[in-house]
């Protein structure tokens, strides 16, 4: 994704801690000083998106909040769904974090029927459902947190039910049409990545943060 | 991460696949195919770290696999611990997939009692005990899952014990010494990302695969 809008993630993650604090308004360097981020990038970024201030320097914190927020939920659709409800699909369906940020699962789906509950808070379908599910509530975006083995074919389903945008748990390289948007997650990776780097003592950084660069 | 390592993992995973379906050998097109990179880069970061091929060309799939992984593996020390068994930490202390990528989950941590299992396959062990279990396994690389609010208390206790690696899940920002490695991964921050791209029409694309750039 566009590093801009990776550093708003980061601004926005920032401000909501600030505002359940208590803080009311904030500096661009206190923002840098939070994210790692220099002072100048914070208002580059803004300026990028048309996020203005006060005319004596710093923004308010709530307003920034909702200004970032539109920039992400312009067209109002957060739905989405989850494929396979094992040990991460399971608990990324019960994650309360996404509620917080208005991501809502509208339905899950698995193909054993002993994990299927049609009737519950975050309903679980079978497969054979995905389809009416999808055009039901508009979705277009899904997780992938099936075995590897079933992966690129429930992607491919997916994709014929009109999704545009997959996040894959699955531990493979999947294949997608050009016009589909693919956000591979690996776990495994994400977790060797910075073994590999203590043990090798790099430090590949954002900012002062020493965050591995993604 | 160095984006070479990122491509070497991808490698791994496209190989380790190709093994299964009993392919002997490949040549730097096909994995390019497999992985959305081109001949040439595949070639070029193998060289980078020392992997020669067969003089007439190609590479033998059980030889590059082992090579590959000890460019991760070369101290052997994978032991890594974990610290919040929620939803998501208990599913990552559960996750087969880090077991067949040598990545060794030796104990977990949570605060509430009811949650401590010393001896089951996966320890969990009450927070006080960390620093003895990190220094027993010589762990350096932990895997933060607790709320937002704990975050950063446990992060500099993991950090006081030792730790020079952090996967951080909770989603906040964290502060780290400059010694220290920190990958977060902000769940919300991955979806949203690509429900924002397929809003706004963007395809940031790595290769073919229209994936979005980490």
């Amino acid at each position: 994704m566009k590093k801009s809008l990776r550093r708003i993630l980061l601004y926005r993650g920032s401000l909501i801690r600030l505002q359940t604090m208590g803080v009311k308004r904030v500096y661009s360097y206190t923002l840098g000083k939070e994210t790692g981020i220099t002072a100048e990038q914070v208002r580059k970024d803004f300026s990028e998106y048309k996020i203005k201030g006060y005319q004596r320097g710093g923004y308010q914190v709530d307003e920034l909040i909702t200004e970032l927020e539109k920039i992400f939920y312009q067209n109002g659709h957060q739905n989405i769904i989850l494929v396979g409800r094992g040990n991460i699909g399971s608990s990324l369906a019960n994650y309360r974090g996404f509620i917080q940020r208005q991501i809502n699962i509208v339905a899950t789906f698995d193909i054993d029927p002993s994990k299927q509950r049609p009737r519950s808070e975050v309903p679980v379908y079978n497969v054979d459902r995905m389809e009416e599910i999808i055009n039901r509530f508009s979705v277009r975006t899904a997780i992938i947190a099936v075995p590897d083995i079933a992966a690129q074919l429930v992607c491919d389903q997916l994709v014929k039910c009109g999704i545009k945008g997959i996040i894959n748990f699955a531990p493979v390289i999947l294949k997608v049409p050009d016009d589909t948007v693919l956000n591979n997650l690996n776990l495994s990776d994400e977790i060797e990545s910075v073994i590999y780097c203590v043990s090798n003592g790099l430090l590949p950084s954002i900012g002062h943060n020493s965050q591995i660069q993604r």
